[in-house]
């Protein structure tokens, strides 16, 4: 058990006035507890009251064990495993916090059984915990961007003509296990000329061709520490019009970046962003938020948002990707990680972003 | 729309007693709609009503349109999405039967705004039709396991000493791209010796060796229908334990297979397998179930366990995968799919199970 972390999350259920949170979201347990499990359809729950303590309740084929501060409640596919929580919760419990995402039919047996319970959404103190990384996230999350820039940096190496946009990523895969990541954050996202104006396009057999832009969207998972980087590249001469909108990419990466230090919402780094290509005309063609908070997840709340209020605080990372997207032409996006640190931030790529002459 | 899926469905709702569901699985709402919508964190919704309509409700950002027989509500990230479902709800509905998977955060929000209106775990009506294949989705499943037969026939023509466990399961994947699927039902699950005896053993770079018994565990995602199958193979010469406990599985597999028929129920399905291995002696080394239901999804309801009394009825398709695990030293898993048909079953593998001498 994280204690720290732990404490972390009983004061904001205080501030919420929450006395007790269910907690089920996979990667928050293991922020909290250290154990990563899977549980499938079956129900995993680890129970917090805001003295501090904190119950797991796990079906017995997980085959966990208890740990210092960490009771373990276990149950069995004979049983009613709501049934079992409850039996265990106070007695005396008028509200409780439920995970946000907890599947709707544990919490209409858990109401069933406690007619005068009430249940409110309840996961705010563990999302805000875990908005602002501890220095062991920090070195985590650093070690796993520089392990994808210098994967990036490989790929870029080899790619030649009639290399496919889902090659390059098979490659990348490849690359990154022989560079001793286990496992991608997402599947690779590599897009070829007008494949690269559909932010969200599968990459695809699609053969590369002298003209075409290259978007590269790629991120490690280097022991549950999330990367997340796009660098856009042109394969042979590019136009004066890729030239003019990759430039203006570049340039609102910078200033959105250059934005961060603590005290400044969130809003206004995205506002700093976008301004740049809506000042050459190009803001229509910017069709998403400028960034999204990143950790053990690869999108964790808050975002990078032109309607969040956040104020960036010391030790949050999220990314900063502004893009400019040409329906049927090209398109280009540039995104780099960062953490809020005392007076600005540190970027976590390292991977160069040259500027275009 | 499909038709008579959705009538199948609101056939269930009136025996349940629900005149309205929420359906948010993804892969329900493709079984009734044909269209396949991945959310992520934003609410997507599948009203259907017992009259046997049915109405939308999706975000902007997705981008559908309406289709006949499926109106279409939309919002934007501006609005709120439950706000905008609760005022589309009939307003003296009573009850409504909720998707169980459906996320407790909106479960909890429509709470509040329709506090007289009870709710209830509705996934039945449309677990139930998915339950009981149609001949569209038959043939797409005959079509899935033909391919995934072919695929492992050819990947097992390739074994040799020094392949690792992960890279086996790379050249499946890419033996089943170049004959044309386009992805895994899950994860191939391949492994040698020792590893053999843990049924969820992840495939690593452990390399093969002569003596080894090999499982291979795999299945296609081919047009939405997922295939599922184990082989089980001896790399040089099985010693005489691997040569009975092969001969225990393969029997019990071919008396799982032989007991399936309409009116006979799932848990008896079980103990006609499972009966070949305890009457060896080997009961305590079968520690799993003996199948479970597939289509859409890999794991469907019900499965082919002790305690599951459900009973068998033509258009079920599910799987027939006895094992035996001996800690430490191998393992042996054999697993075809089988359609139950009018008087019996449908092999749904052809690859064949060679017998031991």
């Amino acid at each position: 058990m994280n204690t720290s972390r732990l404490n972390r999350v009983s004061a904001g259920m205080k501030r919420e006035g929450l006395p007790c949170i269910l907690v089920s979201d996979i990667e928050s347990i293991y922020y909290l507890t250290g154990l990563w499990v899977e549980p499938g359809e079956r129900m995993l729950a680890l129970v917090i009251t805001d003295d501090g303590k904190a119950c797991l309740f796990a079906n017995r084929l997980f085959a966990l064990t208890a740990r210092p501060g960490l009771p373990l409640v276990e149950y069995d596919d004979t049983e009613d495993c709501v049934a079992v929580l409850s039996g265990h919760l106070p007695e005396n419990l008028g509200v409780i916090g439920i995970d946000k995402r907890w599947a709707s039919h544990f919490l209409i047996r858990l109401m069933e059984k406690r007619p005068g319970l009430r249940v409110k959404v309840g996961s705010a103190p563990v999302d805000e915990a875990r908005m602002i990384k501890d220095a062991e996230e920090i070195a985590a999350m650093r070690e796993s961007s520089h392990l994808n820039d210098r994967v990036l940096s490989a790929l870029m190496e080899t790619v030649r003509e009639g290399d496919t946009e889902a090659g390059l990523g098979r490659r990348y895969v490849d690359i990154a296990r022989s560079m001793g990541a286990a496992g991608c954050s997402f599947a690779p996202l590599i897009c070829f000329g007008p494949h690269c104006a559909e932010p969200h396009h599968d990459s695809d057999e699609t053969p590369l061709k002298p003209g075409d832009s290259i978007i590269f969207d790629v991120g490690l998972n280097l022991n549950r520490a999330m990367s997340d980087m796009t660098r856009t590249v042109f394969f042979g001469e590019p136009t004066e019009e890729m030239k003019r909108v990759y430039e203006l990419v570049r340039r609102a990466n910078l200033a959105g970046k250059a934005a961060v230090k603590p005290g400044v919402r969130m809003c206004d780094i995205d506002r700093a962003a976008r301004a740049v290509i809506e000042a050459a005309g190009y803001g229509p063609f910017f069709t998403h938020r400028t960034g999204h908070n990143i950790g053990i997840g690869v999108h964790e709340p808050p975002d990078v948002s032109a309607v969040c209020e956040v104020v960036a605080q010391p030790g949050m990372i999220f990314s900063i990707e502004p893009g400019i997207y040409l329906p049927g032409k090209f398109g280009v996006r540039i995104e780099d990680l960062v953490v809020v640190t005392e007076d600005g931030c540190e970027v976590l790529n390292r991977l160069e972003i040259p500027e275009m002459k």
